[in-house]
């Protein structure tokens, strides 16, 4: 399977779970679990395609609103049992946003040619599904949260922007842009990094 | 006239509607209730036709801008003689979530030929303009309240798409669409369904 | 230098330089004062773009980027010695406003040849970063201010849609525009005009 489009799947997936966490956190029936699972899951990309013209993804593909769907409703007969589930939401979270900085990147490098913008798609693909999340069900923004989030956004697509750039074959400058994103946003929940 | 035509003018003038009752309550001037009333009407509708890469409705066809600035003119010289302002945005908020979902449903039927594009875009069309109105005003959105809301319009969306599919005429379709999603929400806001 | 493409990179400027405040405001690190001066310097021209179908001006031009990241280090570095920061981000805001009301005019009138349209396209862009900047940084919309904000936008664009129809230099027009949308808005902020 292309790597790309495994971070795309799962990248999708667990921000769908984190919006299905944050119904669970308001106690919404099961359609309001895939309301908020398929804007979370499928904000970003949509904001990303919008912005660069391109033909949004799920409507090409509805695989991923079937995705979604799925996740919520996994997450609404399981998140019952689960204790912390904020704390899982910002885990979640973390790979959506290491997943979608590295993605967004790519197709806005792609799109434009431009490093700048490339950085610039990264991070919004990777924050607006959680901003949205966020604003729908009432919660405080993730990025006014005290520790690195944006930040982590940018190295995942600053990382693989650069390796691109330096001929590095694709796959490879995906999976090590994915880590350092996800080092960067894991290193913040875990040790507070601010 | 066309009776998606007549859902659509319809809708729209009760969304502006709900968008000026919440205007009222912040006690905003003239231009706020226009403002509120048009993102409010339009919202929905805009973000849909930027999704399916149509044109949007609004800048072909300014008539809109028009009903949505007639409806806050209406609402501003005659909130203040209405006792339940917001329960009389809750109302309007019901008819245009099921006109909305049945309209967002048929134009991303058309657009994509996939009835889960369809059900995606009848749910965006009918509760972005909420969603709008609710966070620039500042109130916690109406989809986070405790009965039923985005189930309706999912009932209006998957009632005409499965009518649509099966062959049925647009026209009934679109009918009994609208009055099933309306009784959904209408029975969520009188008798409290969650 | 067109004076257009001054008032664009003038409003461009002040509107960052206004999220970079409420992130001073928030205490963000430096990226996120880079994140929130972007959304809210480019956000309103973004949302103009899509909805007049033409291309997004910063992946056409990524000069606009790199403003706002350099009015956000500027900013970061500065703020800690401002006294009124908030009082600051009004008049900064007012500025873009002004300038932006015009620009989003001017653009929705090329694209639709529609004066209604024309309006309404200026009042988004010149409201919609603040919009973005308050949401995500979780204050209150400038929007629900009790004085004088859209009213100020509407001003704007009016004055140069009228002008511009009747004929006058567009240079003339845009600067009357300009400056009529900032006394009014300037007005509002320094005698709290209703």
């Amino acid at each position: 399977m292309n790597p790309l489009l495994l971070l795309d799947y799962s990248g999708i997936a667990v921000f769908a779970a984190t919006g299905a966490l944050a119904a669970s956190r308001k106690e919404l029936d099961l359609i309001g679990f895939i309301f908020l699972a398929g804007i979370t899951g499928m904000g970003g990309g949509t904001l990303r395609d919008l912005i660069i013209d391109a033909p949004v993804f799920w409507i090409l593909n509805p695989t991923y609103i079937v995705i979604c769907a799925l996740v919520a409703v996994l997450v609404f007969f399981t998140a019952p049992m689960v204790e912390y589930r904020y704390r899982l939401l910002l885990w979640f979270d973390a790979v959506g946003l290491a997943a979608y900085s590295v993605l967004g990147a790519a197709k806005g490098l792609v799109a434009s040619g431009s490093a700048t913008v490339a950085l610039v798609t990264g991070i919004l693909t990777a924050t607006f599904g959680g901003v949205l999340r966020d604003v729908v069900a009432g919660e405080p923004s993730v990025l006014m949260r005290p520790e690195v989030y944006v930040s982590a956004a940018l190295v995942g697509a600053a990382v693989f922007t650069g390796m691109d750039i330096a001929g590095v074959d694709g796959t490879i400058a995906a999976l090590v842009a994915f880590a350092a994103a996800f080092l960067v946003r894991g290193g913040a929940i875990r040790y507070g990094w601010t």
